[in-house]
């Protein structure tokens, strides 16, 4: 059984390693959602025995292995899954992908935080004001358009981001843009309406059995703001 | 022969590929620097025809096999080049390393732009000097802290970041050292006499004879202020 380690009251960064465990059906343990969770977690960090110590949650154990960084577990459960293809172009254009929509996400969150993550958003909103105005005009029609432009040229057709079935570049795909819409609606259901197959791919993954199992159920926890994607209506323009 | 793309006028994210190319005494074209160099490099980001776009630079172009962002082209070559351990597990890990050093290097970037990369610093001074002052006192020590927890759990000793031969987190370590010098003079200082193992690695890796004639060369821009890391005297406290 895999055991995920991440912050217990938001989705994060390890809600991209969770849908990418929910969709391969992967029994796993969200260990600091669960009694004493943060401290199992922060020992991780802090102890003296760990060799591999990660920088910061999101980590995942298996047996021996401890691998942080949410696009390195990506690319390791994408392997073991069937998540990412198997050639080893295939899975370097994959996680080419994933490490562009981490770009994206540390974006999304410096919006909030331009100045720094020791300060709270109130510290700093005169700051993220000018940041969220340049990641609304700018950087979400960049982004969005770029992976538009990868289903659109996709040989296997834009149903998905590579070849012609489910990665986990797909299901992080579908995650960027769900907080996007709900960090930023206005600003993002206009950059969907010229994006049309980032929005069928966003509804396709959501209607995907396990996926909607799971966005159903407890273990999805709501967007907030104490998360990365944080609807704060004055950065939304 | 490799091709390597990135804006020819900085050492930036390019650089952190260039040092991996120069120890492994492999072949590559750098050819942004060339005749027409970035209508060359602009053309793969913008053209019909390419399958697998990139982003945005660096990438690198070998045969058939197109591969963007950084720590993915390192995973490839450093699985090419003996510049990573052979295990799944070292691997990872040595995956790991180098994506953390991605986030230090995003984060060092912000410190001059925290509104937009579509601004100049002179447009974002007052942000600039509020989030430079977070980077020095919690980041910079944040980072080099780890990374000197890490060379000295490594149970071959504190000499490399993975096991007992120079992998690509070795060099890229070196890399972003060397900015946080340039930038950040003093903050670094500060901070390095604290990580000892730390600034021995850079030294290490520095006196390395590839790397040292590759410094010692026309190839090695030096620093300045249209890259990454960029010194402003203000944001040195």
């Amino acid at each position: 059984m895999y055991e995920l380690y991440y912050w217990p009251a938001i989705q994060g960064r390890g809600e991209f390693v969770r849908l990418s465990l929910e969709e391969a059906a992967a029994p796993y343990a969200d260990v600091a959602r669960g009694e004493r969770g943060v401290d199992k977690m922060m020992a991780f960090m802090n102890r003296d025995g760990v060799g591999t110590p990660p920088f910061a949650p999101p980590f995942l154990k298996y047996g021996r292995l401890l691998i942080a960084q949410t696009a390195n577990i990506l690319l390791y459960l994408g392997a073991r899954h069937g998540l990412a293809p198997k050639s080893e172009a295939g899975r370097l254009w994959t996680h080419q992908l994933q490490l562009t929509l981490m770009d994206l996400v540390a974006e999304a969150h410096d919006t909030h935080h331009p100045v720094g993550v020791d300060l709270y958003y109130e510290q700093q909103k005169h700051e993220a004001a000018r940041r969220a105005e340049s990641f609304r005009k700018a950087r979400i029609p960049r982004f969005l358009g770029w992976f538009e432009s990868v289903l659109v040229r996709n040989p296997k057709g834009p149903g998905h981001l590579v070849g012609g079935r489910v990665t986990y570049a797909d299901l992080s795909l579908f995650q960027a843009v769900a907080g996007l819409k709900y960090a930023f609606p206005r600003a993002t259901a206009r950059a969907l309406r010229k994006t049309p197959h980032v929005a069928a791919l966003h509804a396709a993954v959501a209607a995907r059995p396990r996926i909607k199992a799971y966005l159903d159920s407890e273990r999805r926890l709501p967007f907030n703001e104490s998360g990365i994607f944080r609807h704060y209506p004055e950065l939304d323009g």
